[in-house]
């Protein structure tokens, strides 16, 4: 098994899981996990949004959440925003808030319409003004994200060759109107992956764009996440979203409840225990996890924070021998 | 990937699982989980163990349960002993239960201590004494399961040249009184193992009993054990204990609450995405954990049975595209 020495991890917890959320969340709550994430040597944290707060009423605090956060050294905070005025309102931060030029297309016409009203087609329409957006604000390229990449509820199955077509498309669009392909994102997003997809998606992504950063975005919703991400580390791949506790739900599982991200310290963990370094002190992951799960005040999926670090047990079995 | 075309699932969860709950589960609820398991095509079901209901009070109805379940065609139901007396007790009913020639060690002295009071060596002593018992019921050989195999809370890592050695002692002392060596199984007990490691050790096992039949036990306490099936079954391991719905908790592990057994429905739906066969139908096993989770009355780890069987939506988004 040949695995990269290190990779990156961002954490999208507060961003993904805070909207699930059926009670509200205080202010103080968000910025005391966001605060505790800061601290576990993380390099990026993805914690709010901004969307309508007529849609999504747990982000209408994203303005106090980034007044409200101690910023550590060294991390990238980022945000998400779905139209022009939310990159707007996001810009107005940008010394503090870490822009990409993200733009986001699916695997699955069908889920593309239910979450945009648009079919893949024709949100590449809209990609030159996006271009044009973010080239105001100094980013050359697009980095794009495909939902549904594995599989779709509604339409099935997603053939790597379709999303190779459909990613071909947004290098097209983005080479036409002076900008360029960055970065691709390979979402998982109704948990459809399993390790022998994960291959072949990622093979054939990598044969047509050799040189693209490539980062994977896996839920758990039928538990092959972890799975998923050894398959992916053996490609190579050495950027993953992952969220704390496993916070986050998947609203398009067959029954609420279901698990949503892959659990940032359960990715810690499979790392420690393959040698492959995150930078991320699990312990304090772990405490993170066990923060979340008070805050939202309901079991969260991830394992570790019941599970406990074999580090800690290690460490007192040799204590116990010497 | 090279993967087996087929695999056996022995279903543990009635014997693990029920053993943990604090409040005492009817006759009734046991028997009908049981029905249950036998009607979803899995092949051998261990439901209940003869030991003393001092220790195990939960376990005090194996009579009852025996004479209570429907036994289906074709599905064999194993329970377990931990001495003489249980194995007498077990061999009564050996015209429909399936005995097997068990013998427990652990890769770990500390955790065999724990366990039954003894060290490695010591209870390597008993070991004629069973096969004499063994032979007795017309079993010329012995099935050993090593525990801790992988690690132990107590004494840390376990080397695999240790378990080989463990192994290899059982070997001798088995050949030395006329029995011999059969299957060989190797048990996660306290959620030790990772992908590399569970490659390493069956390896080692492989290198030295070619021929030997090889079974998996793993537990799910740090969140690894469905990515550690994956790399067994990439080593070409086709034998493995699950737990519907994931049931069985982990009594070593760090936190009360921590995961125990594999689920069993979510170990046949990574079959299936793969491509490999278990002869178990998913939606009934994902039935079956639902009736799991009603039964104990609290939330299961298993994960199918909120995430759902691809093979519904793969269905329904085939009859919408016609």
């Amino acid at each position: 098994m040949s695995l990269p020495t290190r990779i990156h991890v961002k954490e999208v917890g507060p961003r993904e899981g805070f909207q699930f959320e059926k009670v509200a969340i205080s202010l103080a709550d968000k910025i005391a996990l966001v605060d505790a994430l800061s601290e576990t040597g993380v390099k990026t944290i993805e914690f709010t949004s901004f969307v309508s707060p007529k849609w999504v009423p747990q982000m209408a605090d994203a303005d106090d959440m980034i007044a409200g956060i101690t910023r550590a050294p060294g991390v990238a905070y980022e945000a998400i925003w779905l139209n022009e005025a939310g990159l707007q309102r996001a810009a107005k931060y940008r010394e503090v808030l870490q822009l990409r030029p993200m733009f986001g297309v699916a695997g699955s016409d069908t889920f593309m319409r239910k979450n945009t009203n648009r079919t893949v087609d024709e949100r590449l329409e809209e990609l030159p003004g996006w271009a044009e957006s973010y080239r105001k604000l100094g980013m050359d390229w697009i980095d794009v994200g495909v939902m549904a990449a594995f599989g779709c509820n509604y339409e099935g199955d997603v053939d790597p060759r379709h999303v190779v077509t459909v990613l071909q498309k947004v290098e097209q669009k983005a080479e036409a109107c002076g900008s360029r392909l960055g970065g691709i994102g390979l979402a998982d997003t109704m948990g459809w992956a399993n390790p022998l997809q994960i291959k072949r998606l990622v093979g054939a992504v990598r044969d047509h764009w050799p040189n693209a950063p490539l980062k994977l975005h896996l839920h758990d919703t039928r538990a092959l996440a972890i799975a998923n991400i050894v398959a992916a580390l053996e490609m190579g791949v050495t950027s993953y979203d992952s969220a704390v506790a496993g916070m986050g739900g998947c609203p398009f599982a067959a029954h609420k409840g279901a698990a949503g991200n892959v659990t940032t310290e359960d990715l810690v963990f499979l790392c420690q225990e393959l040698g492959v370094e995150t930078g991320i002190d699990l312990d304090r992951m772990i405490a993170a996890g066990q923060l979340a799960e008070r805050v939202v005040g309901h079991p969260l999926p991830g394992k570790l924070k019941s599970g406990g670090n074999l580090t800690t047990y290690r460490a007192r079995a040799l204590a116990a021998k010497n």
